[in-house]
């Protein structure tokens, strides 16, 4: 099966958890500023991945929605309040849930979307997921929210900073989008009832295709065309962002390349990206950021060995590879 | 013991373990925001009524000590981000979180309280607490902080709306402020190993002088001396607040009373406030007020004769009628 038709299979369990979580929400505006973003869409490739690794480990899908629905309003929660505190206004081609409901509207729809969260979590008490599990599968995901704070509080502390480093912007990306995916395969490993081994190998694997993830979207800023792109090639140098390309040409680069690389990023004029392309180039930055996405997904493939072949080992291993192959 | 020192040799273990989960915290000015509100104080009542719940059926109160941190943490989560929505500069006594640190700053302050709040339920597993009384715990727990946010959206709904019944009023209240403090505690009595039947009064308990709490709030405004108050006397009404007061007479009042009265809580004139309160005492709503709050302490006490004498329990019974003793 297409790793696309997989997620579309997968999603529509995970949709009907979801709606069942929000249907009680009270009063209408919260109900519906929370199910704004839920509803414009996304891949669901987290909820997915704790299908898949529940599978994965000879565990019954089912035990498994609950969590797998938990880790998307997670998600949501922090893309709502994410853009809030970046005042974005758009997000899947719509307008953000501030935008149309007001800020406190939206700290609430956050608020709310992360309290279903947890309720959902501590609602999988299904025969054969028992008590310790679901505690474990807990601890998992709080854990990963705690990260999220910390990565989007180091992200907002790199504007306008030059001085960070590979190391520091890599913990960053970490905390802030692979740490939640890689709750995502740890908790699923663990309600499917993996060995220790598997729950540290599946969550190694999320914590590596998540890093591949976000370091794959600062390689596509520079290498797309705008049309499969859907917004304007090298945005992210417009916007003066931190990358991975950034980061490690500002480590290498001549003073006066660093200079002007900086004075580009600070210009916030469009005029410049060629140029910051160019100065990427030159030293290798935009290989180097494909090189470690590329083997950042390799070892997360790798880690897959110690499964049995099972249908969600190739969904996984595919999974893995999509990580590369978005073009969006 | 006074009830005042009750809270405070209760407070010192809670405090242990708030700053235990605060103490990674990282980036450093995510670590001070967050820490901020909680530094500047507070009665601790809600930790103190897990402790004393949990001891009252007869548990050990170790294994209760961080679903009490929670709950405070839950509290000032929501303190922080009712601050941003309703634009509140102080806050016991300081000045707000997102004064001081911005908005941005403060909302990720509420999510990794918020965060850390379900850490510490997650991590009960003390030798006599069982993974399933912990879940049922963290149950209740999120329970609550799906009404909060429930309650806050309600409460931001009634502003410039003078058609609130009293119905739907304390159902706000309830939402707001008496779930959390009865999410403290049925989940002391779950942990501490209450029969269904003890869970249920001192849910009920919880509720009941949770309301009072509220009620009371609402009385103190118009009754109490600026300086024991803390503020000037009438603020509520200089800020067309909604309360029970309000509420009661707006569903009795002449046409022509109704229509000054609303007319008062639009002005945001303070030269009008005796005047609010004359026609609030026409109606007999101060007392009507008072004698709710009365009312619902004296429920909460008749609860709890199911349990056995202990200082705990007596304890319990001191903090109702506290409720109504505090002058701000």
């Amino acid at each position: 099966m297409e790793i696309l038709d997989v997620l579309k299979k997968y999603s529509a369990g995970v949709d009907r958890e979801i709606e069942k979580a929000l249907d009680t929400v009270d009063p209408e505006n919260l109900y519906n500023a929370s199910k704004h973003l839920i509803k414009a869409g996304g891949k669901k490739i987290r909820p997915a991945l704790v299908l898949l690794t529940a599978e994965a480990v000879g565990g019954n899908i089912e035990g498994a929605y609950k969590t797998a629905a938990a880790v998307e309003l997670i998600h949501t929660f922090s893309l709502i309040h994410d853009d809030i505190m970046d005042e974005d206004e758009m997000r899947r081609g719509k307008p953000s849930v501030h935008t149309m409901w007001g800020e406190p509207m939206a700290i609430l729809a956050g608020d709310i979307l992360f309290s279903l969260a947890f309720e959902l979590v501590a609602q999988t008490q299904v025969d054969d997921v028992p008590a310790s599990r679901v505690i474990k599968a807990l601890n998992t995901v709080v854990d990963a929210c705690i990260k999220i704070c910390e990565g989007q509080a180091c992200d907002m502390s790199f504007e306008e900073k030059f001085d960070v480093g590979e190391s520091e912007y890599l913990n960053m990306i970490y905390k802030k989008t692979a740490a939640l995916i890689a709750a995502a395969t740890k908790s699923g490993a663990i309600i499917g009832g993996g060995t220790a081994e598997q729950v540290e190998a599946l969550s190694q694997y999320g914590e590596l295709i998540g890093m591949a993830f976000q370091i794959q979207d600062d390689y596509l800023d520079v290498v797309s065309e705008e049309e499969e792109l859907g917004k304007p090639v090298g945005s992210d140098i417009v916007e003066g962002k931190m990358t991975l390309m950034v980061v490690h040409t500002l480590s290498v680069a001549s003073p006066e390349d660093k200079e002007e690389l900086i004075f580009i990023l600070k210009s916030g004029d469009e005029s410049n990206t060629q140029r910051a392309i160019d100065i990427f180039n030159k030293y290798g930055s935009i290989d180097y950021t494909r090189d470690i996405a590329l083997d950042n997904v390799n070892r997360a493939k790798d880690l897959l060995d110690l499964l049995d072949d099972s249908p969600a080992k190739e969904a996984l291993y595919d999974l893995a590879d999509f990580m590369l192959q978005r073009k969006n």
